[in-house]
């Protein structure tokens, strides 16, 4: 049985957790898959650390250096987690990606996204997703969606608007430019209309 | 008055920390001149984080992750402390750079070395030094000394005899290929020798 590796993108509060955790439950309960749910950053021991620095470190963190350090969380994760489960089959359902790094450091912090994601594929040995789920939504609703659920604040979230549409824009231009490897659904529809085109999708690619 | 980067660059036990003490002094006392020490990894706060992930953490860590995280202590490092301290006119020593990266990442861990090159410079936006001091000495002579001084091993220091002698093949490939940014001086000349001949270049470079 040959692997899948499925992406989730979008910006805060859009519903990537929510969604992965359906699809795991589809795929494992109705079509006897093993499941190996990750995330990016934080996907292995070691990124723990390295997350903990980019997220929640206090001070200034040079532009190449934030971006470098998603590229180091990144190579470890794919290296020892991600295409170890795919080579055996599994289908790894995973919270961010490149397109991530591209969206954020790339446009968000004014660094050349092509760069970015030339740093982002050296660091994964060219590996890229059968499938990104982009859950668009409007930043604003991200925002207030947050706000209701109470969570600290991490770096990032605490950008300022412009920065989050910028970074919405910029998830549109990535999807425009595969279309068949994304899967752009408004954030904003129930949760389970949202699952089931998910559920289609990654039906037509087991 | 013009700012200097000079770096040094060599096995362990070389006697880099000897030699740059020695030349700031001069610098300081002789040339009165504003001299910025510093090392990577762990030149900055962010730095020593990355350094103590690098060097001193149980568990295998990918090589493509520790090229990237070496980048990233370089891209914080250069941008916030060593750029600053040229601009304003200051005699950076520095306690290896990205001759270190090709020659331990590139040829030690099998990663292309032009790869681990253009990471490099990407992450210092294309800064390279005045000057790099290479002090070259067999591994065997470098280990013995280490061992008197009785320190404690790190990940690389453990590393086998082999690997030690590709990276001094590496780094006199380098000193090669760029003979006016280099000075290679045998690490096993007298320390005043040394010290005298480092001098001798570095004034010629004020």
């Amino acid at each position: 049985m040959a692997g899948l590796f499925v992406t989730f993108e979008g910006g805060d509060g859009s519903g990537k957790s929510t969604q992965s955790a359906l699809l795991q439950q589809w795929l494992e309960e109705e079509q006897h898959r093993e499941v190996v749910l990750s995330r990016e950053p934080g996907g292995t021991d070691l990124g723990l650390e390295l997350r903990e620095i980019i997220l929640h470190r206090r001070g200034y963190i040079a532009p190449r250096a934030e971006a470098l350090i998603y590229a180091a969380d990144r190579a470890h994760h794919i290296a020892t987690k991600v295409r170890p489960a795919i080579e055996r089959g599994a289908v790894v359902l995973q919270d961010r990606y490149l397109d991530s790094s591209i969206a954020y450091q790339g446009t968000g912090r004014e660094l050349d996204p092509e760069e970015v994601r030339r740093l982002s594929l050296w660091a994964a040995e060219g590996l890229l997703p059968d499938l990104t789920v982009l859950l668009d939504l409007d930043p604003e609703i991200g925002r207030a969606r947050l706000v209701e659920s109470r969570t600290r604040y991490d770096r990032l979230e605490a950008e300022e608007h412009d920065f989050h549409s910028r970074v919405r824009e910029a998830y549109l231009r990535l999807a425009a430019a595969e279309p068949k490897r994304f899967l752009v659904l408004p954030a904003d529809d129930p949760v389970d209309t949202i699952a089931s085109r998910v559920r289609t999708r990654v039906a037509s690619l087991l």
